[in-house]
């Protein structure tokens, strides 16, 4: 899995009427590392609220190829997804949005693919959808699946690096854990500390040290946190 | 797995500079079954865009309630999970999006939950980021980390949204599939049309039918393509 696979990716906007929702597509692909952009016959060009929209993400935007056509911009590739909102009869390959870009990404190991997009009020038509080989669909609730473009473009570039990025270890706190024999240790100042202070009736221990050993245990000390309980522990110790 | 998960969420955006990006959370939000918002002090008041950006979703926008505080906007949840761009040093549970979520959604079963985004500029303070139990963190390209606000909770709603609901089956096709004996009887009638026609010579039958089986194989044929096809054959026939 690699991040090269993201530059065999390009995003199609077919149609789009609102320059500012190119513009706000093209930061969403770039903050999931998806920098080719094709639209296909935009309704007006590119301008202000586009590159607003676009914020760091000028280099996409005006990186863009403009296509008189759905056939021009998937020139190339191997592999179209078209997203849709709505059920199609002709689709032959239908699947969720994380489905969906498993071929996606398998397809992108062996050449250029692409995502395509419709125009904001009506999606992409029948026509399109046939040029394309499967199609996704965002699982939105159906009171109201209507996602902004640039959201819908967010959604599926997301899955998209997720899948070829695989899951990504997040960075490990640098705070090491507590070694097993220190928070053994840790257990037995607490509970002659609970003893000193009268807390634990040796008597009548109910089931109070199981009940904390559970609570620290599931916090997952680390060594640091034993030294402050530890030094907690000493301080209250001193008044009683 | 219920949609009634999705009512236990609510949705905390703390100090937001542009009412345009609440409305365009709304929508979010919204579109992913999730229609509890709160507003933490946010910078300028509900205006006629944050309303535009809504779209679909201004009963939501209209529904949000606004808290002084983080506190109060927590108030009643059994778990909060902070959304982060960054790295933190105090957060003692980390997780990407799709990590994160699991936990929320097994705490909703208990109870109300809380999805936390900060400011548009720099996020949430160490502060806020103390009031919550998890923080999550969307795997965006190192080199351009910058989600639009409502572009993040959308991530984070679907995620909410998938991990609540489960995988959805995508409705198959009404098309009917094939049956075993009618796709052997095409090939049998294909391979009688190739010999007929000259392009299969039974001297020299090379990988042919081999070929044409794998490729129909993986097409997957539904029973009505099977009559098409065996028609285009008679057509043809009638002209060898």
């Amino acid at each position: 899995m690699s991040a090269d696979l993201l530059s065999h990716i390009r995003i199609v906007l077919s149609h789009t009427s609102h320059p500012g929702n190119i513009g706000a597509a093209a930061r969403a692909m770039k903050t999931m590392g998806i920098t080719s952009l094709y639209l296909v016959n935009p309704k007006k060009p590119i301008d202000a609220e586009a590159e607003a929209m676009a914020s760091g993400a000028a280099d996409v935007l005006h990186g863009a190829r403009i296509c008189a056509s759905l056939a021009e911009a998937l020139q190339g590739t191997v592999y179209a997804l078209a997203v849709s909102a709505r059920r199609r009869e002709l689709a032959y390959d239908s699947a969720d949005a994380r489905g969906a870009v498993q071929a996606l990404i398998a397809a992108a190991r062996q050449g250029e693919v692409a995502i395509v997009f419709g125009t904001e009020m009506s999606g992409l038509t029948n026509e399109e959808i046939l040029q394309c080989r499967a199609v996704a669909h965002i699982p939105a609730d159906p009171g109201y699946s209507s996602l902004n473009l640039a959201a819908a473009v967010q959604v599926l570039a997301y899955e998209a690096r997720v899948a070829a990025l695989g899951a990504q270890p997040f960075p490990a706190a640098d705070f090491a854990p507590a070694k097993h024999e220190d928070v053994e240790r840790f257990y037995v100042h607490l509970e002659q500390s609970l003893l000193a202070s009268g807390f634990l009736d040796p008597a009548n221990p109910k089931r109070l040290i199981p009940r904390l050993r559970r609570l620290f245990g599931r916090a997952g000390l680390e060594q640091e946190e034993v030294n402050i309980l530890r030094g907690m522990l000493n301080s209250f110790g001193k008044n009683t």
